[in-house]
């Protein structure tokens, strides 16, 4: 597009038909934005069709039209009068992360591509079950399909209507949707069957689903409003993570770089402006907190970071908001081992070391832990400990992570020394201390300055394209590039693996900055 | 497209999927639909991926696509399995003429072509009026227009039905709606504001439509079906005379040829595969023998040939069924005129020549008139007659379809002598004689085998365009290379007028074929 900064919303200006000039009103408007455009056809609905004469004359042949694309096809989507005849509205457009837990929409000026307000709320489909795999099985019928897939439309109709009422703009004013997910959740968004994603050869119904109306899916926006839902690679990689390389910008960059979205299943991008290789692997809930007994969210009175010293096996607890403890989330999990690591509390296998822990270890039913807050000292007035089970499966899902990167580095040919830039993708990511990832072997010594937290860049990826027609056009053309890496796990694969299940790692060597008390 | 043979269903075979092929169902198919099509883009609706991944394995991963295109751009519509393990019926598509008074339907296989049935009706929008302009008075508020839209949508569906089942035909094996109407009856099919057509500077809502969803229309086919309305050039050009401009071809002559559609309007297109000039201008309802108190259009009883027996002044009917007379349509007023001339009953200026005409002629109220049929003889009891207003009449609509013709060679700098083919479109056009429009001079004099009656070519180019997607993309085409010529009524074309208001023509050696019995 030629109009890099004037986003969808293209002002025109045509001259009014005359004898001599018997065009249609339709194709007046359309031969202008043609031309502005430099495209061959710019398709539209039959209910703006309806209106549009009506509106064209009112507005003296000057219009502000919202355009939208699906693979270079032009669409027009809605219209409004020039700013000096028509104070109507914004044209607005949302963008949405579709996040199995959580959804978040933020409401977007489309001129000016400003945020107008954000809101988030759980994915409606948790009462079908917190995970996906549930909520598949669910929608293994019919009826139980049009269920779970109702239940998210109606969660966006609900907090669409709830956040543009608090931002002051007219639902009718919202012209598009961009909806970033997994490729499940994008799967029971638009009503498809997903039963085949998880069944092998775990093969979606579609990669690339063209943009939609908005009120073919029961979406109340503007009547012609058009949904755009971010392209996947397969059953596991999916729109979210298409979205994310789109606000990262690693497909533009000529230095090689790596983007990770750490989670259950750990994704990983690698590449720069010639290449993309993708892989998906399950690195295990433990990254997220989501197997020790006391693991949970992020949310006040949860432990996000933690401090032990090395001299005296003092153990600082911080927590969310300050609160007394009552939790600890994914990102305080790494925090404490890398710790209790560095503090010599457990060795280089992960089992406490029982004169460096004193008596904050306890054992019962044979399995050993160690206690980060008493009953009295905890919000919930248990005691809060982290078991040698944890730690086992912290340590595999760590290792897990680190023998996918060093797997898919390894296929192309790159160091990690190569790497220009370790982008971490989504919220969780963003609160992880890469020191203490580094520390405990999950991610490799890079040079501080070289890990990127991203934050929500699910959310932040579906924002682009509503205010960049290249970002659209970008997120297509990474879908088509990536080279995706199936994961075979093979002996080699197991061999690191294995290796990666020390702390940091059995090569010491490669972590010369990671500095362990030795006892 | 390169399956020339193969019209809009194309066989497809993929192979299934593994986990070295991970490529979503939707995407496997469209992959290969792409390759066959040599084209980007595939797209497909949400009803048809929600289906697809359950019946693409139950046909073992092969499958009948019947595919469509809008300017480019295809899409899949619809799907059968391949022919071995699926026999559920055709994939039909439906032609149809919308007339202002009249609509044809006509089911074809999209397969093979073939006409497999065919139904004809009223266009329900008589009972708002019968002709266009109440129409398009009433439909000036949104509930009138709701109304008069609603009015042929639910006789498309009642009369689909009917033909569907008298063929055998399952309404949901429609998969493609072809409709050719002039530009208000297009209009009105889709429901939009047809006041400016109607209103200077004669304005369309659009000229070139998107293909549309049937189930938007409210049309009821295939669940997936489109509707392709062929494309206008304004108010006064339709898509019935581009899709007549298909069916006669002359888009892809090297030879110069001429279409005449003959009506209340005269629409005219002249060119070559190099080039197209059309006009349209109003040649007088007499043509049609919609002035004449005793016209009316062809049916059983109806006067549609007359002889008159030079020597004796016998005057010989033929009317349709050889039953008692009751009226006369148009061909017959135009073979009446021919032979009164002929016969020497009226003269060059078409007055009744009252030597000749005898007894037949009558007088009342200072009008003279010539009796057809005595009371007697007529069906009806009355007396049918022509009067000299009549005879006023059919010869300024004749001098005006004459003038508009030598206007548009003119303009062009073309002779009636370098036209190949004269096609003669419509129902109506098909009973003319030509000879007897020679005659009275309204058709230039041109040898036998020049004229071609088309029958009805706004039909034949609707279904032309289901057997074949190069015919859509014809008709596109033939719009935009059309040269609209707005007819000014200047002192030029007044001065060509009154010299073809004569029988042949002032000039008569343009007519050297006409010989007429000297008196």
């Amino acid at each position: 597009m030629t109009q890099e900064n004037s986003g969808w919303v293209i002002s025109v200006t045509v001259s009014p038909p005359s004898l001599d000039d018997n065009t249609a009103d339709a194709d007046r408007l359309i031969n202008k934005l043609k031309s502005i455009l430099k495209t061959d056809t710019v398709d539209v609905d039959l209910p703006l069709l309806k209106t549009l004469p009506l509106q064209i004359r009112k507005w003296g042949y000057a219009a502000r039209c919202v355009c939208f694309k699906d693979r270079g096809r032009w669409k027009l989507v809605g219209m409004k009068g020039p700013r000096d005849v028509d104070d109507s509205g914004v044209c607005a457009g949302i963008a949405a992360d579709l996040g199995t837990t959580r959804v978040v929409l933020r409401l977007v000026n489309l001129e000016t591509g400003e945020t107008i307000g954000e809101t988030a709320f759980d994915n409606p489909q948790i009462e079908i079950g917190p995970d996906i795999l549930e909520r598949i099985h669910f929608a293994d019928n019919a009826a139980g399909l049009e269920n779970v897939h109702q239940l998210i439309i109606d969660g966006f109709n609900h907090h669409i209507d709830t956040l543009c009422k608090a931002s002051g703009v007219d639902v009718s004013d919202v012209f598009l949707l961009a909806v970033s997910g997994n490729t499940s959740m994008a799967h029971l968004f638009l009503g498809l069957p997903p039963g085949h994603i998880i069944r092998e050869p775990y093969i979606p119904v579609v990669n690339t689903p063209n943009t939609l109306a908005a009120k073919e899916l029961g979406i109340r926006l503007n009547d012609t409003a058009r949904v755009f839902v971010f392209p996947n690679v397969g059953s596991y990689f999916g729109g979210d993570l298409i979205s994310g390389i789109v606000y990262s910008g690693i497909h533009q960059q000529d230095d090689i770089a790596i983007l990770v979205d750490v989670g259950t299943n750990a994704e990983v991008v690698l590449g720069n402006k010639d290449w993309l290789v993708a892989c998906a692997g399950a690195a295990g809930p433990a990254l997220e907190g989501g197997v020790s007994k006391i693991g949970m969210n992020a949310k006040p009175g949860v432990i996000d970071r933690i401090q032990i010293d090395p001299a005296s096996g003092a153990v600082d607890l911080h927590t969310i908001d300050g609160l007394p403890p009552k939790g600890i989330c994914g990102s305080g999990m790494i925090d404490m081992m890398a710790q209790l690591f560095a503090a010599g509390l457990v060795d280089i296998r992960g089992k406490f070391v029982e004169a460096a822990c004193g008596d904050r270890l306890r054992e019962s039913d044979g399995i050993r832990r160690i206690v980060l807050a008493t009953a009295e000292e905890s919000a919930t007035g248990e005691e809060l400990s982290i078991s040698q089970v944890d730690i086992d499966s912290l340590i595999r899902s760590k290792a897990a992570m680190y023998t996918i990167l060093e797997t898919i580095c390894r296929y192309v040919g790159v160091g990690f020394s190569d790497l220009s830039t370790f982008y971490i993708a989504g919220t969780f990511g963003s609160f992880i201390n890469p020191r203490s990832a580094i520390t405990i072997g999950m991610i490799p010594d890079l040079p501080d300055g070289t890990y990127q937290s991203l934050g929500n860049s699910s959310l932040g990826g579906a924002a682009m394209v509503l205010s960049s027609p290249n970002a659209l056009d970008e997120a297509i053309e990474i879908r088509d590039r990536i080279t995706y890496l199936e994961l075979n796990v093979n002996q080699e694969f197991m061999n690191r693996f294995s290796a990666a299940k020390f702390l940091p790692h059995t090569d010491p060597a490669r972590f010369p900055s990671v500095q362990v008390k030795t006892t």
